[in-house]
């Protein structure tokens, strides 16, 4: 039914805003793009705003520049798509018309803050949705359109590893490998073009990798980002480092930010919902992946957030 | 001609051993025990060889406790299916007989030295020849074998991303999960089940890191295997956080070994073919992946491998 309404509302609109979440990951820009591309075959005309920058491995893909960085709607516009947020806040624009809102989420923690909502939490990635959307559209998804979708599935599901992952996930993407993406490209520019920086970051935060009982966890200070030349994206996955320890189902990465408070990203791969920590700090997110941002400094937030964490394990 | 040749043999055969090489890879088990499991549905008499124990992370695999650890073939058999060697000596192993041999290779390096040589550089991995000997031989594939042939498509493509990955690839992941291969089970067991020491000595490693213009080395002394705890499987898959860097197109992982020689692990994106250089010291492998084996101690074999690979860039 979500569908049926948002192809309506899509007929019926001129202008189209195609936005996502801050700091967007793959999915996001991926699902964004091809969405961008759908839009236009049918004519509309379309603005794609993000109130972060494209993450570096991301500007190969197809169209990626016409993505504008702002915070702002200065422009009107009929309808705007809002994919992967929760709710308007999180894509952090500001004048977005929630009357005017299609929120297209594949998150269990998707809310329906909008005109129209399609939540779908069976689909492996928004892409998923998209895709769906391109073919009840009656939309040819071209071979830019594929390598976006693909790579939006792909680092969604961590290379089709993470929960999720499932036969429809691996089925669309070998249909989007017969439409034109290239598989080994893409994990080439996103998975095998990773700065000097990202890598001497990850050595850093390993060798503060700790571990106790079920719980792992690991810092990053402003020393470390400062000493290797990181970028705030290139912390992105370190996490994953520390849920992926034999015995571990519950992993947070301590970040220190310039302004002296601490970014958590939290992981789980067992019961525990990490979404209920981070809520409890005013953060948010899945069951398995959330985040949320503490006071400094770094050891008290450590403290909390560990007393948290072993309460729940 | 080769399928045909190897279940005619099959066909004739009573006894069969299953092997494969040295220091196995998930390929290497996985295709053995799929391989096993399809002569048992057949009748025949089968005995798992290898000289290297089955990596921690492979031993849930169904049947993978069959695998027995020999360096001698005591017991005598009608033919032998060798799996991933381009020669007798890659296994390890001692009185196989090359009339007896059946050679299954996916590799470019492969080479026709047995009785049978089914080589076909198409295939992403053994798993997916294997496949499709089941299928010509018309033998039931369980849920239980395509669980094991999943884990060797997963692990020898890098989850879907090193070169080799196709259309193929995916159709043959989605239809091993049709037959009831779990992919995020599978994912959970290989990647997130680490032990915490490989961890540790990724960080080591990593704070090791050097990248010089399209040449990036690690190395990993036998202090940080003490101090970390680590065995040898968990070197592993360092060497790729090297190759993984933007702009780098050779890399090497140099380690110490309790002998005081010096392994490497070499691995190529770009046009350079490191196959060359491991040859050149006696070793092998194929154009972006290859190792060999120098004399101590570790700055003069860094010293030796930096200059090849400089001379091939």
């Amino acid at each position: 039914m979500a569908r049926q309404a948002i192809l309506a509302a899509l007929d019926a609109a001129q202008s189209v805003l195609i936005s996502s979440h801050a700091r967007p990951d793959g999915d996001a820009i991926g699902s964004m793009l091809a969405c961008g591309m759908m839009l236009e075959q049918m004519g509309k005309h379309i603005r794609l705003v993000l109130s972060d920058p494209v993450p570096l491995i991301y500007r190969w893909l197809p169209c990626a520049e016409l993505i504008d960085r702002s915070e702002w709607i200065d422009r009107p516009h009929d309808l705007a798509l809002l994919l992967e947020c929760d709710s308007i806040e999180r894509s952090r624009l500001r004048g977005l018309d929630a009357a005017r809102v299609v929120n297209i989420d594949h998150h269990a923690s998707g809310r329906p803050f909008a005109a129209i909502n399609w939540i779908d939490p069976t689909a492996s990635a928004v892409a998923e949705m998209v895709y769906e959307l391109c073919l009840d559209a009656g939309v040819r998804v071209t071979a830019d359109m594929a390598t976006c979708l693909y790579t939006a599935l792909l680092t969604d599901t961590g290379s089709f590893c993470y929960e999720g992952t499932g036969l429809h996930t691996l089925k669309l993407a070998a249909e989007l490998v017969e439409l034109g993406a290239r598989p080994t490209r893409i994990a080439r520019e996103v998975y095998f073009s990773n700065p000097l920086p990202k890598m001497v970051l990850l050595g850093a935060a390993l060798s503060n990798l700790r571990v106790d009982g079920r719980l792992a966890w690991l810092t990053v200070t402003q020393n470390d980002m400062k000493r290797s030349g990181a970028a705030e994206e290139d912390c992105e996955g370190i996490v994953n480092y520390a849920i992926a320890i034999a015995g571990v189902e519950a992993a947070v990465l301590l970040r220190e930010l310039p302004d002296g408070q601490v970014r958590l990203s939290l992981r789980s791969k067992g019961k525990a919902n990490v979404a209920q920590v981070a809520e409890a700090f005013g953060g948010g997110g899945h069951a398995r992946a959330s985040g949320c941002t503490l006071p400094g400094p770094l050891d008290a937030a450590a403290a909390s957030i560990l007393m948290k964490l072993q309460a729940l394990l």
